[in-house]
């Protein structure tokens, strides 16, 4: 009995370590989508909340770090749970570095809504889409222990990096043909660079997921 | 006795850690100076070594990683030494990156050397050389438990920001005189992003130390 409900607790722990990074992956997914409505709407009132809200990530990540360690120190898990908690530890780490980039999203939005609009975003906001849908399936991947959703996002990685180039390509041209739109055009570039960044991130976690799954590590093969 | 040898294995285990951890440091090292002295002297070959060393720096995270995850599960640590290897665990990712940046720079230096050179780099060299001893000292802090330098690692990310902020200033003057130039002026700025990314592992790195040393957090206060 006494260690039926040891272990009852222990799930209850590790639960609410899921539960916790599922709430820090949700905020980020607000502020990807956040961050992207206030560039598209030229909305400067909204890029200064999205910066202001990376508080509350860094926050997030910091209590979570601090709850992994107590779990692993008081319970001492082994095999599965020990490489699900480093996992986490690993984790949420990406899931700030999110938020930063985010917050620097935010910023080049206040520059360019001091300028004049180059030309309506169409490719930006699907990067946006595509990359927040990234990040929420990479920890729904995690927290159910879905191998195929991991690998799913993996492959979806491609799609950002493209759309990324094309990007970068359609800003090039404009650089060239009016030298006055080229400071506006860089900051779209590190913009989408961002959003680049991000699906990065998710795309570690996946990777990283598949090898708490399969024990296989993709991070360095092609698949 | 049985309880002091197990201590001194133990000891041993944790010692190879921050061995192995260290020699990872050291072959990133490398990889960042001999990445802009590829650039710098237009070195393809010395790029391709670069992009193919890689693969090494992969497979120390790999096992840096799995020797942590056997410590933890095997010995049980609690406080100081749980603290050291889950943030262990952290810094191989960030060097893990670091190379993937010097993968990057390694990339971008190869597709320059196809186009005639657009103008010495002075700043870049330096960015290079201050983002490598950042590295370097962000492990020694870490292996030697010197908050101290920890810190002095923050405060020098701020040089490379500024010295990545003048690159950008620079570039822009030479895009806007010469539209000719700026699909190599935008390869520059890619290069010199990655070095100021570079940076900020090695800031990501010093600021866990000072949490691990100190148990402050100031990742996300400023100093």
């Amino acid at each position: 009995m006494e260690r039926e409900h040891y272990s009852k607790q222990f799930d209850t722990e590790l639960n609410e370590i899921r539960q916790r990074l599922l709430e820090m992956g949700g905020k980020v997914e607000v502020m990807i989508n956040d961050s992207l409505k206030a560039l598209v709407e030229r909305d400067s009132d909204l890029a200064e909340r999205v910066i202001a809200s990376d508080h509350e990530i860094n926050r997030l990540e910091m209590e979570i770090d601090e709850r992994c360690l107590e779990v692993l120190a008081r319970r001492q898990p082994a095999a599965r749970d020990l490489r699900f908690i480093t996992l986490a530890l690993k984790i949420v780490t990406d899931l700030e570095r999110i938020g930063d980039q985010c917050r620097n999203i935010g910023k080049r939005t206040l520059e360019l809504n001091e300028e004049p609009p180059l030309k309506p975003y169409i490719d930006m906001p699907r990067m946006a889409q595509w990359s927040g849908v990234m990040v929420k399936e990479a920890l729904d991947a995690f927290v159910q222990g879905d191998d195929q959703l991991a690998y799913k996002v993996c492959r979806d990685d491609q799609f950002v990096d493209d759309l990324n180039d094309q990007i970068q390509r359609e800003l090039l041209t404009f650089m060239i043909a009016d030298p006055t739109s080229i400071s506006r055009a860089m900051k779209i570039n590190q913009i989408s660079k961002c959003l680049e960044r991000i699906a990065d991130h998710a795309t570690n976690v996946a990777e990283m997921v598949i090898f708490m799954i399969k024990g296989k590590d993709i991070r360095h093969m092609s698949i």
